[in-house]
């Protein structure tokens, strides 16, 4: 069995060849890439076939089962988001500034890959196509590290993945995957210092952190997102019934999806009863405080647990404030930092809230659902960052890269 | 004795003040920072005289009685590089770009401080009020882990930079300082997870290693530099010389001074003898490879080690190669990624250097010495990143700061 050691040598022996790779090999090996994944169909979908019979022995859950399938449609879904990857404009090479220093001195600031980027995540089996492509149309290098559940699946994506590479002259090594299960595998990996320029994992709140407390090498931490709508008493009411309901019932598994509302108390009485017979189609459980339940026929009490909690379902959390800035207040005891949302037509509430409340995004009068690559207009995305260091928000290829000055001298010396 | 979570807690809060001030007070605070520093002086190096009078019971040895000891000249230099530090742009609510969505969504990629930072550091009291006022200006609140040795001379620098913060209504806790020197509390201010949104370690190998492998925190890697000077078989020999004698000699002891030469064959019979002539008066010692060593009259041999070592001393390594891609090959596999050097006037030797060297900084006839906030125009510099993540290169204020979006919406959801 390869070492992770291995795998780093190679990972990083591979890396030094796509940082100077060209874009336009770079694409033709991503075309060889979907060319090949579609004439290993048969291959892929009966490795998947073994993950689903595993899971079931198992008793896998039935969300799970559904993440990790994979259908003849998905795999082409698959192959047409590496499509759209391969449009991308290349972020690599581009100067983003370039001036003359005191002593004349030309000095650039140029996009390079990082180099070798790891990724830990969990059941579904696009994830690994996905990060896969991203990673290399940046020019880096990645070693993956699916669940154990998606194993097989992952595999036989990864050998198809690898063959196309080698048919067009660029390292396997480009594309890496960890065939190894076990637990202290992965926490080795975590600290293969040296090797990985950065660890990105991707998926719930329980491998997050377990990756950010073992990890010695640079993480990037994704994904809960805790988010908030505040309905301010200058709002347009109708806008902000639309807004929540969307944040709330769109797609409430993700991230992005709002978990808690709150409501200035001027329109509470006018509001929350709108809302509550919009909600009920939907069968969403109102959890209130005090003052809002009040307006509500239904709802039962909201806990502390409750405004703390990232729901990824059905339910609502519901505050009601006295003023703008206990809304402001209660979003930043509670956020994560993902999206947080205000609707109001009151310029100066709308402007305070903008400055004030420290997340990733910060919307006024639009959903919490917009927070992604694909929304954004950076055409895929990795993940959704929440830390604050190298990026914040939804990360596209620009996240995946680092600088270098490219300096340009005449015999300049240093006095 | 306050805990870190206290320290921590305080810093969150001072980090949400900091983070919506306004520039002219972030520097009308910097202002009564040096008038008390100013007002302190007899404090301080009263202060100071305690750590000496330490150092020099447990026989601290001279060089780092040096970087301990204070003056009032050396405080007027501390206090200089605060007022130059009033003096420079503030990057916080810069927009760096902004743009509109596909669904009518205007995004903007705005500045923000980081939030709160933690620094760890050796005996140089100066990192104190210098680190402070970066942090400060870009908005950040900061909690300072200086070495044991200077503790007395930095809990005076930061009372009295406290007095000034609350003469002028800022909290207190904007600047912090951790009075505990027991290595313990440093590895619980390195896991101080949910309060310091970067670790910044500046200092010896020894220390940052430590830092990395320690810290569950965001860390920024700093400071080692191998650095490379290759004199291409095109180099102007006049303009080598003086960029390896200045890399080498001018400051031997900083992190972008100049270890090892790398010669090609074709000049290395001309270029060797001058060199070594120049060389002479500085008494560097030069520690050469076989080719190379025939073109000199003193040198000892070169081991494996020699090539892998950052002196920050009068000591060179040189190497003699046949090709500048043996150069490259030879600097991509010692190198730290810190400054390297080409000298030639070849257009395309020039270019595949810049293209192939993976460093922060990748430099055409300059000298290493050049890789620092001042020289690259960023005023002051908080330390040299050494790492791919988040920033690379000299961190100078902008470098200190993360970014959100701020989204304008007008009643957009996501369909």
């Amino acid at each position: 069995m390869t070492t992770l050691i291995q795998l780093g040598e190679q990972a990083k022996k591979a890396a030094r060849f796509l940082a100077v790779a060209e874009t336009k090999d770079k694409n033709l090996a991503l075309e060889a890439i979907v060319a090949q994944l579609k004439q290993d169909e048969s291959i892929i979908l009966a490795a998947n076939e073994k993950d689903l019979a595993l899971a079931k022995e198992n008793n896998v859950p039935e969300t799970m089962m559904d993440r990790l399938l994979l259908t003849s449609d998905r795999l082409m879904t698959m192959c047409a988001d590496i499509e759209s990857i391969i449009r991308l404009a290349d972020p690599i090479g581009l100067v983003d500034k370039m001036w003359k220093n005191a002593d004349g001195l030309t000095i650039g600031k140029q996009r390079v890959p990082l180099g070798v980027i790891g990724m830990i995540y969990e059941a579904r089996p696009n994830v690994t196509t996905d990060a896969a492509s991203l990673c290399f149309k940046s020019g880096n290098a990645v070693i993956l590290r699916g669940g154990k559940e998606a194993f097989h699946s992952n595999q036989a994506l990864v050998t198809s993945m690898q063959k196309a590479l080698a048919s067009v002259n660029f390292p396997e090594a480009c594309i890496q995957f960890i065939a190894d299960t076990r637990r202290e595998t992965a926490k080795d990996f975590m600290t293969l210092n040296g090797y990985l320029d950065v660890l990105i994992p991707r998926g719930g709140a329980n491998l997050i952190q377990t990756v950010v407390k073992t990890a010695t090498v640079p993480v990037i931490e994704t994904g809960t997102g805790n988010c908030h709508v505040y309905v301010d008493k200058d709002a347009d009411l109708e806008m902000a019934l639309n807004i929540v309901m969307n944040g709330k019932t769109q797609r409430p598994s993700v991230c992005n999806a709002t978990e808690t509302l709150i409501v200035h108390e001027a329109i509470a009485e006018s509001f929350l009863p709108l809302l509550e017979v919009a909600m009920t189609p939907f069968h969403v459980e109102l959890r209130a405080d005090t003052l809002s339940s009040r307006y509500l026929s239904t709802s039962i009490p909201a806990t502390e647990e409750d405004f703390k909690t990232e729901f990824n379902d059905f339910i609502l959390a519901i505050k009601t404030v006295a003023s703008s800035e206990e809304a402001i207040e209660h979003i930043q005891t509670y956020t994560t930092h993902h999206s947080e949302v205000i609707v109001t037509n009151n310029y100066t509430t709308s402007q305070s809230f903008l400055k004030q409340i420290d997340a990733a995004a910060v919307y006024v009068n639009a959903s919490s659902r917009f927070t992604d690559g694909s929304a954004f207009g950076f055409g895929g995305e990795i993940g959704i960052s929440t830390q604050k260091l190298h990026a914040r928000g939804p990360m596209g290829l620009n996240e995946l890269t680092s600088t270098k000055y490219i300096i340009y001298g005449s015999g300049q010396i240093r006095h």
